[in-house]
């Protein structure tokens, strides 16, 4: 191989494929999302008919719960397939070995579901247990969607993957308050832990629907809107939050929340669904915008190519000319740094340089705006990696760690992602411990 | 395919093996790295030699000019063959886009030496014209290994390839320090500009070492050290900082400073060696490590899986055992919010839940790990794109843009990625002008 124009255009076309193969990528990407909102929605369905159910001591939701298995069971196949696909797809990519680790993680979960069902169906276990398998579960399915996320490679779509993932999380909580709620109304008492829990859910799924809000495009963002306004749930939620105790028929308010809230997630499903579509419809014309840039280039190329003519192969035409006109280098000096030269058929070498400055500098902008979307995603990263700092050395929940962190931040005024980054900063101290 | 214990230690042995993979990636980039390193010593030593060759009108090292000409020419050839194989091996990267567009530039400035040779020859260029395209060539090859530290996913080995970068960079700096030293004692001048330059250089080269001390090992710290204090050389740097005139024999002078700073940069290409040879050894002996890692993991689980018997594929033992002996679920949470149980044979369930524990944890904190190292590579990214916003749309050329940079972060006593980062967030405003 030799440092001539024809190795420059391999190199330059090669850049423009890899592009092309990375927003494929990205489509899979966005169907792996797609199928994976399809499963945790009926995740969140069994684990609200399960709360019922054992919340009425298995009065209530007993044939439901075998719809909900069916639902499940469905929605899970063509995850399944999908992973094993990927599987043969990404063993080359670096940040693999990540993503493999996490479909482990979901695997195993979704491995535990024929025994808590069974359990769940002799009422073996209680309602928080059970609850806290099915969070469990869909929380190791939602990491799979931020792995995903935080791999995006396009600006574009890293956007859309952020304000779907916010969304998927903001909707899991809402499912939480779901549960939580109805369990409550179900023994028609609100104590303080569950007042209190509530309204940290409530807030939760507040920032992460501002998270989406910030990240969607304008005509989901409305979508959303229409479901975020709901009096009649904003009510029932004042009431849960507020009053200690509630109707005198606990199992009709406890059913009376669970559809309400139901309708709501319902309605979230939809906006998501949309959010999918909006993802992928991106995906597709970038694809499209990519292929077009590709073959425009090509043509570029050839025309050059052949106004050069076979037998000049070189760069002869680059700084050649030049002195023969008596022009200083200096002035021929680009704006942006790059070295070119009149000559006598400057066409090649002026458009050589030219394509290869637009594909530096295209990917320059384009991998700016990927660090600054990055950044979301590491607030999320830190936070995460000083919650199991804490879940490990201290033997905390995950519930109990986030609270822990929440509190050293509101005790000194300050972020919780500060805070976590603090944490991390000393994170050495916490290593050593065994 | 089915979540059961068998695709959970598959995608757990791929995530296992997508590590090693990569780390014989990195390897790859360790030896392109060193070849580029070759072939910049070679193409400083060249710009050496032509510089006082058109200083002195042509009247010194017109031999050493082919000498150095065959130098380059020998360094050139590896790399082109690693740039090859480079093109078959990494077109399935997403980050490949970026590498192919950097070698797509490395190519093209190549390709323009034997024109260049050829007009320093005919003495059709001036020195600083000559070394403005000498500078170019080797800027781009030091792009080049950039992208390559920016893409390590192994911590270690991060570290390792940003001080072998930095260092790199460092002596490049040295390099133009001998230029422009050379020339100036050569027509036995220094005025306030080339003193400015100089000044400029030799506190960016500082930086650079600055970065290359923090990220190196205690061993390359030391050789360095024993370079960096050499009082003969520094006894001239003076001179030539601050002094305007110098010797009586200004071609005897500007011989002297020349032979003094090539053996400086002689040694440091040594230490650059060791830097070479030492990233070698850490990516040889993590991928040892790596496939030790792999064969333990793979024969805890056969021991496992037999233990188990083959007639028991599921994860019956995990909730199953639980309930009978009648504890409560809450007591089973293991701290870092995971869920398992006691059953009636947990071997396997524990210890497939520990396997999926720590892959999960380890690469968090590989993650963590990286995400702080990458931020020293952001900084130079964001002043980059700063910088080629200026060049961009200012016609600036790259020192004029970086001067630029830096007399509005003096002007408002603020550091350099300060200035930098507010100018990208105004970006928008550059990039609308045509």
């Amino acid at each position: 191989m030799v440092a001539d124009p024809s190795t420059t255009i391999r190199f330059l076309l090669a850049s423009r494929q890899c592009e092309l193969n990375s927003l494929h990528y990205l489509l899979q990407s966005g169907e792996l999302v797609g199928k994976i909102s399809q499963l945790v929605h009926m995740l969140q369905r069994e684990r609200g008919s399960s709360n019922l159910f054992l919340c009425s001591d298995g009065r209530l939701f007993a044939d439901e719960l075998t719809l909900r298995e069916q639902e499940v069971a469905l929605a899970q196949v063509p995850l399944m397939a999908h992973l094993e696909k990927l599987e043969t797809m990404t063993a080359d990519l670096p940040q693999a070995s990540r993503l493999f680790s996490r479909v482990a993680s979901v695997v195993y979960a979704l491995g535990l579901l024929p025994t808590l069902r069974q359990q769940i169906r002799q009422r073996l276990l209680q309602q928080p247990q059970a609850m806290d398998f099915f969070n469990d579960i869909i929380r190791n399915l939602l990491s799979l969607v931020f792995e995903v996320s935080d791999t995006a490679t396009e600006p574009v779509i890293s956007r859309a993957l952020i304000a779907m993932f916010s969304f998927m999380q903001g909707k899991e909580l809402a499912g939480q308050e779901r549960a939580i709620g109805a369990a409550a109304f179900a023994v028609g008492e609100f104590n303080e832990a569950t007042r209190l829990k509530l309204m940290d859910l409530i807030e939760r799924q507040e920032r992460c629907f501002d998270t989406f809000a910030d990240f969607t495009d304008e005509e989901n963002r409305q979508r959303w809107l229409q479901i975020a306004t709901d009096s009649d749930f904003e009510r029932l939620r004042r009431i849960a939050c507020t009053r200690s105790s509630t109707e005198k028929l606990p199992e009709e308010g406890s059913l009376r929340w669970f559809a309400i809230a139901t309708q709501r997630i319902d309605e979230m499903k939809q906006v998501e669904d949309h959010l999918e579509l909006t993802l992928m419809q991106l995906c597709r014309t970038r694809i499209t915008a990519a292929k077009q840039a590709c073959s425009e280039q090509m043509a570029d190329i050839e025309s050059l190519m052949s106004q050069q003519g076979h037998d000049d192969p070189g760069y002869s035409v680059f700084i050649a000319g030049h002195d023969m006109a008596g022009h200083a280098l200096d002035g021929q000096r680009t704006p942006n740094g790059w070295l070119s030269s009149d000559g006598l058929r400057p066409q090649l070498g002026r458009s050589l340089l030219s394509l290869v400055q637009q594909q530096s500098r295209r990917l320059q902008t384009l991998d700016h705006e990927l660090a600054a979307l990055r950044d979301t995603l590491n607030e999320r990263k830190h936070i995460d990696r000083a919650k199991s700092l804490l879940m490990q050395h201290r033997g905390l929940s995950e519930e109990d760690a986030y609270k822990t962190l929440r509190r050293m931040a509101m005790n000194q005024n300050k972020k919780l992602i500060e805070i976590a980054t603090a944490m991390l900063a000393v994170a050495d101290v916490f290593q050593d411990t065994p």
